[in-house]
This record gives structure tokens, C-alpha cells and sequence, in this order.
């Protein structure tokens, strides 16, 4: 039988083990014997659209696929393109036609769940088509809301930088005598699991960050300064985290609040920050010391805070997507089923992509104290193995961390 | 000769390795056999003022001691306080009285040119009743603006924490297509330094940070949006470092224009920094798509991201004072010394303090190009021994940096 090719595309926005996942799919393709080449879109689904792709065993040195695991972006760089809703679309026989022109047999790709949406639809295409080719989904996103699967990759070092970060701005709060508010603003528009990882950062029950706020919760600003002040009778320094997302009864975000500020010189509304809003506020309204800090890009690209067991699992479920094509495996991702008792144990699992894409998964109310401001003692079960591990990172001769890059 | 104690106080914003430093005095005066008990002022100058001080041997476990070297914050906390401006207050007599009731002989005070004014009042005023009490500064500053040495401990880890973080966001940024600015917000009231680090984030000659504003040069906002249109030539996605404190050629900071805006819903100025003034602006004359992200205090307590030469060299000058002092130096601080022919070196001296004190270093004018918007080689020679080598962190179970507090 002729062997036939692999195509894999990153899709989303990046995060530091994006490409361990990327490693894994191509480290098997490239030593598989089913598996003839393994190309990358570039850009994804979009730039393969151009015919614009990548050939690793031509163009990639042995030398650097060894260090995806420790760069973050998405080396094949990535898109935000949406295929057309209806599988009647041209463009569906227009991509596989491109598929059967480069002889490819399998296609993965590496995304949130918008990128299994596009899963979705080409493997639903090749169905209707009859097509052989084998389409597969490899979760990523910071966020860890995708359903059917226990967490997903990326979430892990997100998490670990959150944590990490958030130990770091309380011990450099803590150098003053003076009452003050630090707001940590931390990635997470609906769900939580990012701004709950903060959590981490306690060294003992009762430690900073004293408040924790999530999307799940409806926000009251009255009840927010109420903890606040009481907050204070814990520590001089109170360190709340909230996730951007966080949002009141109503349904309006926090960071909405501020468009109320009217325009700014440019005739623009002026969109701050949930996190520059409450800072304000608290200035306002308990006249102490705040500052806000917003985590932005380092949580999803942070190499050195990489965890070790994220890491791991990332490049696994990219190797257990082209194991599963192989074994005829086709419209799935791959999801992560951890063991129900003893020590901590990954499995990876298949899901049918279409009972994941365009859903959300939020925080269990449960894992949230009654009083919305803290995350019980299960979370910390269940996030402490996935930030656990530390990696070491190939450095130059400044010291700096050394990526791949493509030329 | 009856034996004299040690006193060391800690002031100012906080670094990456001011407890180095305080590692360094503290573990000289513990071990050396002229030097009775060592004490820490808690909060600086003004909690002494108020009796609180620690007593290392009695309070601090030995293994303790080792982890100062990698906790960011100040260790015994710290102030913002400024001595009488005259020494004839009644202050000064306070002080010395106290000094003398715990049999101080020797004090240490960490901080940048504010605590500097503290250690010269404390001498004059010493010298004045001629009293023995030997005082000595050790610089700390992630601005690396004092005067009389060639760089200040904390700038060295500021830095990579800054070329670190650049790279991070360059190869965050790049994973999309269309042209996108980023623009990185870096600590710089008046001086440049820890923003011209951000040159190090380059692999190669052309490589983002494509421009670098530093306050020494005035800002012009139509010259500035010309070379965002010209870099982009370079790259589809050009990335810009800016420090918070640019200025125009009238003086005044960026970050005030976006005050113009008028009042927030609290009725406050609405203050936003100089990153976001102008993201706003790009997006606004150039439109396309913006982000700014201002790094904020993770620059100076980051422990991940220590410089193992900054380390060593930050309890070197701790050490170095306490020799110093017990050879009979006073009213000085200690200065770094680099050799001029070969190998990087480094080798500590003695300025005077009253020469250092309430004045500011900026960057040579010739290290930043004609055109005001990138760095020169000089420039890398002088950075990159300072920011070189790196430091394993003590890490709990959770692979979470493990910090020394005080209990």
C-alpha cells in the first residue's frame, strides 16, 4: 500500500505547549513507517488555503525538533479562521482537493474550540465525500474549557506562571507598612480555571491572594469592598485575583463598567481592564494604596515556568492523534481521563469533535466557597499535579532562552 | 575590646536581589569574630525609629539564611522615608541614642539614591557628635541610575527579566499574519537602562524589539507613528519598547497626555500609562491592530529570572560593606568597579556618599542611535556580563518557587 502523507496546523491563540503537541505529531509522523511526509500548515487552515505550508524533513534540522518542547507561539504559525458553516461550501472540495494533491492520509490539528469546529466540518466533508483521509483534534488553550476531557494542554503552565507570579507580586507587596490592594488580572472570559490556579500561591491557609473572583460568580461591587475591608484584618496587604472575564448579575462585564468613562482624546471609548476599573474603584471608595497588574501574554508563553507534566501530556496527545489515525481513528479529540484513585494518571481518550466544538466548560460551583471570593480544597486536588514539574530550557550564550524558529 | 553589633535596614522599592545583598552583610556579620549580634530594622529606618528590628541569630533558622539569595522582596521589609532635611533635628540624637542602646557599631543601609541621603545624613550627623558608629551604603536599584558605579545591584536580573520577556512576547505575537503593534511598557522614570535591556530579546541584526524609546531622547509622537509605518518593512509584526517615563521636548511624560481624556465615573483623572496613550494612538492614525503590555513589578521580583552575576555580585557588595566598615570606613558606598582590559571583572570600591546621593545616571546619549528609536553595540557589552548566568530556585512540591519569610 502507498504510504500517504501527514498534515498538521495549529490553530488559536498560542500557548507554551502548543508545539510539545506539535513535537508529538511530527516526532511520530516523521518515524512512523505508514507515514510518508509531514507537512505543516502555515497559519493553519487559512494558509494552506494559499497553498503555504511547511516540509519538516526538508526544511527542519533534527537538531530542532527537540527544542519545540521548550518554545512557545505556535511555530507553524496559527490563524482565527472560521470555515464556512455549511459543508456545502466550495471550499470544502477546494481543501481536500489540495488534501489528495500533496497524497496526504491524515490531518491533524492543534486548537481550541473554535479549531474543532473546523474538525468538525472537514471530517463531516470527508464523510459525505467518502473520503479515507483521517482528520483529528488536538486540544490546547490556556483557558481549560473544553468539555469531555479532564484538562487540557496549556492550562498546566498557564497555571504554574499564575501561581508563580501571583507568590511573587504578594512577596513584593508585603515590603510596606501601609494598607494596600494589589489586583492580579488574569486571563479567562467565561471561565475560571486560570484565575483559580492563583490559589497555588497560598503557603498556608489564610495566605494571599485573600480574594479570588471568578466569571462564575455574578460580581456585587458593595460585597466586593466589603471583603476587602475585612480582608484587611487578615493582612496590610491584600492581594485579590480576578479573571477578565468576571461579570454581574446581569450578565455585564466588570471591564464594561469603565466604558462609562466616555471618550478618550481619539473619540474612542477608553476600555480599560476590569482589574484598572476595581483599582479605581477601591481608590475611590476605601481611599488605601492599589495598583492592578494585568498578567497579559506571559501566562500563554512563559517558557521557563513550562510544567513538566503539561509538557509531557501535550506532546503525548499529539502522538496519540497519529496512533489513533492509524488505527482508522477519524472526526475524534484526543481527550485526557484521569485515574479515579491513587496517584495521579493520565490516560488519553478519544471524544467525537462534534460534542465538543463551539461549548464551554466552567468551573464547577462546587469548587467556588459560598461567598464567591475563594476556591475550595478539590481544585487544589485537582490542579496541583497538572503544574508539577519544572524543565529546563535550552539557553544562549546570554543566558536567554533559545527557541526554533522557522526560517 | 568589647565586641559591637551590626544593624542593617533595608529601603526603597524592592528587587529581584536586595536580600542577596542582605545574605551578604548578614552572613559576614554572623560569622565574623569582631562582630557581636546582627540586627535587622524592620521597615527600614522608619520601624527602627519605632524599636522594631529582628535579631538574625536568635530568629532566623541557619538554613534560612542560604534561601535569602533567592527571594525577591525585602526580606525586613521596607520604607519610604526620608530624614530630616537638617541633621540638627531632634531625630538624629533619637536615632543614635537608639543606636547605642543595642551597642551598634557598624549599620548597613540597601536602597537606591533616596536611602543614600539617609546614609549620608546618619554620617554627617555621626561625624558631627563624633561618634564611632560606622555607616555604610549598599546601592539596590532595578533603574541602575546611581552615580560612581558602573552598575547597581537588581538591574542585572531587572534586565533579563526584560530580554526574557521581550522574546517571550516577539514569539507570541508572531503567530498571526496580519500586522499587528506591540507595545511593551518597561520600568524608567528618568533613566533608560532597564528599557535599552529589552535589546537583548534580538537573534539576529533587524530583529524585534524593532524601536526603543528611551526618556533621555524626546518623544515625538508624528516621528514615532513614521518608524512604526517604516518597521514594518521589517516585520509583519513589530514590537516596541518603551519606558514608562518618555517625554516630549517640553518635558512632559507621555503618560500624562492620556490624562486629556478627562475624568473617570469616580471622577478622577483617568490615568493611564504611556503603552496604552499609545495604543490607542497607533490604532487610531495607523489602524491596525494594537496591544500594549506593561510588564509591571514582575521586573524586579521575578526569582525565576535572577542574574547569577547580579546575585553573586549583590551579596558580594553586602559583604564588602561590612570589611569595609570594619576597617574603619564610614559614610561611603560601595561601587562597582569594571575592569577595563578583557574578561569581564568586576571589583568593589568606596564613593563617597554624599556624591551619590539625590542624583540620577541616564544613559550616555551616544549609546542610543541618531534617530532616537534603537540602542547601540556599546550598549550589548556593557548589559550582557551583567544579566549572565543563571540560578536554580529552591522549589516546594507543587514545583512552586520556595520563598524565606519572616514569622
Amino acid at each position: 500500500m502507498e504510504k500517504r502523507n501527514l498534515l498538521v496546523g495549529q490553530s488559536g491563540g498560542p500557548t507554551a505547549v502548543i508545539n510539545s503537541s506539535l513535537y508529538g505529531v511530527v516526532s511520530v509522523g516523521l518515524s512512523n513507517p505508514e507515514i510518508g511526509k509531514v507537512y505543516g500548515m502555515l497559519n493553519g487552515v487559512e494558509g494552506f488555503l494559499e497553498d503555504r505550508y511547511f516540509d519538516f524533513e526538508q526544511e527542519m534540522p533534527a537538531e530542532d525538533l527537540e527544542k519545540l518542547k521548550t518554545t512557545p507561539g505556535a511555530f507553524l504559525g496559527s490563524c482565527r479562521f472560521k470555515l464556512p458553516g455549511s459543508i456545502e461550501d466550495a471550499m470544502f472540495p477546494t481543501l481536500f482537493e489540495k488534501f489528495e494533491k500533496l497524497n496526504i492520509g491524515y490531518v491533524v490539528y492543534i486548537g481550541g474550540n473554535d479549531s474543532m469546529d473546523t474538525v468538525s466540518k472537514l471530517s463531516r466533508y470527508g464523510e459525505k465525500i467518502g473520503s479515507d483521509i483521517k482528520i483529528m483534534g488536538v486540544p490546547k488553550t490556556v483557558d481549560n474549557d473544553l468539555v469531555r476531557t479532564d484538562h487540557t494542554p496549556g492550562f498546566g503552565s498557564a497555571a504554574k506562571y499564575v501561581a508563580t507570579t501571583v507568590r511573587e507580586i504578594t512577596i513584593d507587596a508585603n515590603v510596606y507598612e501601609t494598607r494596600s490592594v494589589t489586583i492580579v488580572e488574569i486571563m479567562g472570559r467565561h471561565a475560571g480555571w486560570l484565575t483559580a490556579a492563583s490559589v497555588l500561591a497560598r503557603k498556608h491557609v489564610g495566605d494571599n491572594p485573600l480574594l479570588i473572583y471568578l466569571p462564575e460568580v455574578p460580581f456585587e461591587k458593595s460585597k466586593f469592598l466589603l471583603q476587602i475591608d475585612k480582608a484587611f484584618e487578615k493582612n496590610t496587604n491584600v492581594i485579590v485575583c480576578i479573571s477578565e472575564g468576571i461579570q454581574d448579575a446581569e450578565g455585564t462585564f466588570i471591564c464594561e463598567y469603565a466604558t462609562e468613562v466616555g471618550t478618550d482624546s481619539f473619540g474612542h471609548k477608553q476600555l480599560a481592564g476590569a482589574g484598572k476599573y476595581l483599582e479605581n474603584l477601591v481608590k475611590d471608595q476605601l481611599g488605601v494604596k492599589v495598583r492592578s497588574v494585568e498578567l497579559n501574554v506571559s501566562q500563554r508563553c512563559s517558557a521557563t515556568l513550562i510544567s513538566a507534566t503539561d509538557q509531557k501530556e501535550a506532546a503525548g496527545a499529539g502522538e496519540f492523534a497519529v496512533y489513533s489515525m492509524l488505527e482508522g481513528e477519524t472526526g475524534k479529540m484526543v481527550s485526557f481521563v484521569r485515574g479515579e484513585e491513587g496517584e495521579y494518571q493520565i490516560t488519553y481518550g478519544l471524544e467525537d469533535v462534534n460534542l465538543i466544538c463551539n461549548q464551554e466548560k466552567e468551573m464547577p460551583l462546587e469548587w467556588i466557597t459560598d461567598d464567591g471570593s475563594n476556591i475550595s480544597d478539590e481544585f487544589l486536588g485537582y490542579v496541583k499535579p497538572i503544574v508539577a514539574g519544572n524543565v529546563e530550557i535550552p539557553r544562549d550564550e546570554d543566558g536567554l532562552p533559545c527557541f526554533v524558529y522557522r526560517k
